[in-house]
């Protein structure tokens, strides 16, 4: 422990309410009454947990709670509170509960990644306007402090992209399939035997949730308010070992990035793209020595250059820990005095359709043995205004009478995604062609 | 260019002030009049540079400046501003114009980190008894926001060990004796000639700029201040290429680390060990990745578990990213009013002598080949209490009549820096032994 200070004066309380009693929320809990010293010392005044608002009273919690802090009347311990910590989840009744704690005075702290990313705006406009705090920072990347540096320490920089590993549960699959060579449905199988992927895992494997996160990303990286609607978004269920030897041998790695990218939309004009989807990363990227469920968010900047930011993405202590940085905040801000506000929006950068995006392409080709057939494919390439920067052909003998094939593999230069999917169209018309076997996007290179 | 905001009301002006004008300071001075408009949507203040202090108006600099803005009257400069970006380095006139500025009222922001761990408490309590802001960001890892998400990301959690790669240059020369297998002398000649060394490098292959950053690092990690004379410092001078490569041949890097650790002094009341010094690092260990000019600090929290925050660590145009992030966030708190209070020092842990750190050694060691030599070298570890995690032998066959010799690489258990100095000056007694060829401290393991 370390040592308490010495204090003469009383300090002032300020009161705390929990929504919420989960995985996070059960160590926030624990944390406020067990480290509530130094806490204080930092604040300059105490934090009284003055209730935990849940479903149920009786239910089982991952730590040791007195039992007369549950309440299942949340709107009631709303009322009362200075400092409101919502870690429910889901749309209702967070948002109605967290518009009241704002109507009250109070300073908001949630990590509801979901509402943030649907509704975000009124909140944020409500909290504004009431001159309170609105703060967030365990809703993206877990433990990782981003949003503060990004909204803060970047605030006179020009960020122009943002690639971040925001959801471990996909990145401890594609990484097993690195490793391990597994198919997708075994490597997902894994991951709910050992707990890192839920029974219904859609929300991660389809990346919604890394969705939400990009949406969120997105709005403090180019201080404009995206919402998820903006974020074009593909899982990684169509991932398959074959697509991860293949890039794996060409000297990249696949991950399920979340992509917030400054672009020139065609009138010259500046725009965001925000999606989701599976990349090839070169592996000497930093991104691609993150492994297993750890997370990270990689910034480039007009001036700073290139950053990174690494650590646990999930889990009760270290959100725990995003969840309590926030509220010390908050609190400090109380006591010191001092403005609410917590996030600009002063940019007017329009959201780009995923037509509007390029990037560079690995595709895969199962082609005929035949002389000519690069000639036509490189052909049919340049046809479509498509450059290739790379093509490694592998052949594979004719066995058990059949015919010889060849593995094509091509790595484009940056092109658009109308012209690449024209490309593929007509590539697989090619007689020479016997299967596009895969289409990925590249970033990193 | 980012589409500027449509302001209809006439924005307020904050007066800034730039004294030094150097590699930093002529980037800071570029972006504040090329990007005027921009950071004036952010703040909702326009930022009116109104001068640069240097010694010679007519110096040559590495940004094309208005020569108007120009004047060796840093004094008068300072008196009339609302916020003095201090970038000239060095102890004085610096420490004295800071205290200037403070005493008129203008937030100060400061690269100067070897002020700042010499007197910075004199430079923090000025600033907290004016009610200004005094903010550092640029002082240690360049553009890499490091200093906020301590200070604030992590304000509900308890920091127990920071790892810093802070030193640019000593990691550019040890990566390159890692890499081409070169000597000390020779990698810090090439790094003299691309720039990445002064023709004095003496701060930097010392550790003394290290150092620096350390006790900055310390201070707010640990809520207590430490200053330079708290640290204990060594620098790369000593580390031969036959070091490096025997602690590549078993896995590690050389690295030159800055830590602020939280250890049990004797009577087991907290202390913190604030120290530089090279240290293995096993080569799967996030900073061992970290190459060339690039700086990474790494954190371990209570809570949060493992962080990282990588980037680019020195040069004007990515540093002045890190400056001007204060300046706004300065600015900001000035439109929207509130506390200048930027450092909080609510702990009281004594700095520990480095006596009091148990770490893992590596030793190599050049024994005789003979029967019971690696029995007498275990029985002496274990007389001085070091418990030896692994013992690696090489046998270098007898040749032109010599006697057969072989090297042996221990690693250690964490053990205190006075029991190791024990044993070694003991080996170095025994008859078997030829010579001890290296005592590194080892981390990460």
């Amino acid at each position: 422990m370390m040592n308490a200070p010495h204090t003469t004066e009383p300090q002032p309380t300020l009161r705390v309410a929990l929504l919420g009693c989960g995985n996070v929320g059960s160590q926030v809990a624990r944390i406020l009454l067990e480290d509530a010293d130094n806490l204080a010392a930092r604040i300059g005044a105490r934090l009284e947990l003055t209730g935990i608002a849940v479903r149920s009273v009786d239910a089982p919690r991952e730590a040791e709670l007195p039992r007369e802090l549950f309440t299942t009347d949340a709107e009631s311990l709303v009322e009362g509170a200075d400092i409101v910590i919502e870690l429910m989840g889901g749309i209702e009744p967070a948002r109605t509960l967290i518009l009241r704690a704002i109507d009250h005075g109070a300073s908001v702290v949630s990590g509801n990644k979901a509402l943030l990313a649907q509704d975000g705006p009124t909140l944020y406009e409500r909290a504004d306007a009431a001159h309170v705090q609105l703060s967030y920072e365990a809703a993206v990347a877990g433990a990782i402090p981003i949003l503060r540096p990004i909204r803060d320490s970047l605030s006179g920089d020009r960020i122009t992209r943002v690639l971040g590993i925001v959801n471990g549960t996909t990145n401890y699959i594609l990484d097993q399939m690195d490793t391990t060579g597994a198919q997708f449905a075994d490597a997902l199988a894994d991951a709910q035997r050992l707990g890192y992927a839920e029974a219904d895992p859609t929300a991660d494997i389809e990346g919604y949730d890394a969705a939400s996160k990009a949406a969120i990303l997105a709005s403090l990286s180019f201080h404009t308010r995206f919402a998820l609607e903006n974020v074009h978004c593909q899982g990684i269920t169509s991932v398959t070992a074959e697509d991860i030897a293949s890039a794996k041998d060409a000297g990249y790695v696949i991950k399920l990035l979340a992509i917030a990218e400054l672009l020139k939309d065609e009138a010259g004009d500046d725009g965001v793209s925000v999606r989701v989807h599976p990349t090839l990363l070169p592996r000497d990227h930093p991104l691609a020595a993150v492994r297993g469920a750890f997370n990270a968010v990689f910034v480039e900047a007009e001036n700073a250059g290139e950053l990174m930011f690494y650590g646990q993405g999930a889990g009760g202590t270290p959100t725990a820990s995003a969840v309590l940085g926030d509220v010390v905040s908050a609190a400090r801000r109380m006591v010191l005095g001092g403005p609410g506000r917590t996030e600009t929006t002063t940019g007017h950068v329009p959201a780009l359709s995923i037509d509007m995006v390029n990037t560079s392409y690995y595709i895969g080709l199962d082609v005929a043995d035949q002389p000519g057939v690069l000639a036509k494919i490189a052909h049919l390439f340049a046809e479509h205004g498509v450059s290739i920067e790379t093509m490694r052909q592998t052949i594979h003998p004719a066995k058990d009478g059949g015919e010889a094939s060849a593995e094509l593999r091509i790595v484009t230069h940056r092109a658009a995604e109308s012209s690449l999917a024209a490309t593929v169209k007509h590539i697989q018309d090619l007689d020479v062609i016997n299967a596009v076997t895969s289409v990925l996007r590249v970033e990193g290179i």
